[in-house]
């Protein structure tokens, strides 16, 4: 995990910390940077953690995509570009363990979408969210696709339209981030956050997010027919059986897995 | 209505009370105990009440599955189980009558997606709401379902991922349910919510509770379609012809079903 | 645009006035009061200005479909004007410009789903928002479908079933709209929100709202096939490069459409 150029990668116990960190460009996800994360949280989502935190060092979280990497592309170049970020994003969803955004400064365009697309959320007070693409003259259409699936429709519009914008506790008002915490305290909230989020059995947890992401977006009956399936076959791992025979049994749980 | 074991059935006026009624168990929903829950919604169902209160009385609201009745149950045991207790789910959406929940003390796992099931629900200001198999060694694949079709998609990762309970203040915050009332003070509040809701014809309010439900997963082009024959058929009804003559005519409607 | 009965429209600027000017009958939603909205939304969409903003004179911002107009229609008739209706609010969502609601007094029925159906919506601080027919003999079927995409579930049934008003600080808290502001602001506020929601160039901003409608409802991937292609597309437009262009040569933006 030692050669990266735009983000460093750590593993710390159970977790593994990506971190952007090219602050020169502001963690602009140029198509190397993107590449880099997507081949850290492959590797992650191999690894036998439980837990991946993204967070950023620098003046931004993250300033979207590159625009000296877009400007000179044709079509099929800037296509190539977005299918490797939207792989990006499906990967976070995919993987088995609970990722995490710790989130400061600003977070824009894909840089906000990555934020949107992680499990879960904490930020700084002093962070703030935005959809740039709304002032100008391309839009944020990609970054847009998971913040309205976390946002309800007219704020969207609102985000979407003016480019402006909120700060943290407007985000975590709106459901785009879980909470909005003293900036001296980002890393324990974010850490007893993930640590309340990865416990119990990781198989029965990985499995359990993965079906989430599943059923999400489906008609409730369809959600239904697939949680109906997922959960019985996941009644008859170990996992299951140590979590209700100690629940029957007073005892604490020792997880097989 | 007299031989229930785990439940019990009142007819209250225009109102059918179901009350879970096995503290011993917290109301655990074994297979005998959704299968009261299930013939006592379709009774009232059938019947010409025009609202439905789901409460419970004990130590908690409903702890979920009964785990002494899953834990010996082979995959198609678990997965019959969990289809009964989906068809619950859809009962409550189906049956004409308003269905609220009345919560008090803790409702979790298929205890939380009871509530989240049912068209409105009232919490005492004490309760809680939980999906604890974030916690462990299974999961809770369908009492997500209906949750994530109440609140934001992050908080939705956060109650099924970490376990933990959120409070009645939460949870209203969060659309999970519509109030949360002095505990005192929660029967006075779930019967006014009731009359306020269940007021007016009463066809005309049970088609328009189905219709609800059958639009809300739709894609908007497609809730309209549904929405609009529906709505076009049902202003041939009495009770529509009552309701705009009276209005028109400035008196009291008086409602033909 | 002079031949107007139920509506007046005004181009100011950038932006067209559509008022609902028909006070005597609180703007109901008649076949002809509908038909001149419509007619003047598809005029302003076809104008080359950037933001409509839909607001209202009298006791009343709308009080829905006019109950004088339905009553004596059969199947056929009543299906036809509710198909109008819907055509008015997907042109809504299908003009290029940004429609913003300026909403004073009250909105209730198909005129709260005009609201919802608007991009944005900001209103006084008195204004107050329903779905009647919760308490009569009809059904507000087809309002239901925007506002059910706008607010929480266990909220849009509340609305839906009890029929009762909720206040402008309350619809804000659902995201019914996005600002309740004190009434004598209420200009002052729409305008910026406009002036803030059409910057940029018009053409991208178009493409940008009509691709969120396009991609809102559907399940995610199919959300990012969809957004992926038309942000490829929208990357090699002149509004695009002198966007990307201006940014990194940190010089104010000059817009080519």
């Amino acid at each position: 995990m030692a050669d990266h150029q735009y983000i460093s990668v750590e593993r710390d116990g159970e977790t593994v910390r990506i971190t952007m960190n090219h602050p020169e460009r502001r963690n602009a996800l140029s198509e190397p940077h993107l590449r880099e994360l997507l081949e850290a949280f492959e590797a992650a989502g191999r690894s036998d953690a439980t837990g991946i935190v993204l967070g950023a060092v620098g003046p931004a979280f993250s300033a979207g995509h590159d625009f000296a990497d877009v400007a000179s592309r044709d079509l099929a170049g800037v296509r190539n570009l977005l299918r490797l970020c939207t792989r990006l994003m499906q990967t976070i969803h995919e993987v088995p363990q609970v990722v995490i955004a710790r989130v400061h400064a600003i977070a824009t365009a894909a840089g906000c979408q990555l934020v949107a697309s992680c499990d879960l959320a904490v930020a700084a007070e002093s962070a703030r969210f935005a959809l740039p693409g709304g002032k100008g003259g391309w839009f944020c259409h990609t970054p847009a696709v998971p913040v309205a699936r976390s946002i309800g429709r007219k704020r969207l519009m609102e985000l979407a339209l003016t480019g402006d914008p909120i700060d943290a506790a407007t985000a975590a008002q709106w459901g785009l981030i879980n909470y909005a915490v003293p900036d001296a305290e980002l890393d324990k909230h974010v850490d007893e956050l993930l640590a309340r989020a990865t416990r119990g059995s990781r198989y029965a947890k990985a499995v359990g997010k993965q079906t989430l992401y599943a059923q999400l977006d489906r008609p409730e009956d369809e959600a239904y027919a697939v949680a109906v399936e997922v959960m019985a076959a996941m009644s008859q791992t170990p996992g299951a059986r140590e979590g209700m025979a100690s629940f029957l049994e007073k005892r604490a749980p020792v997880w097989p897995d």
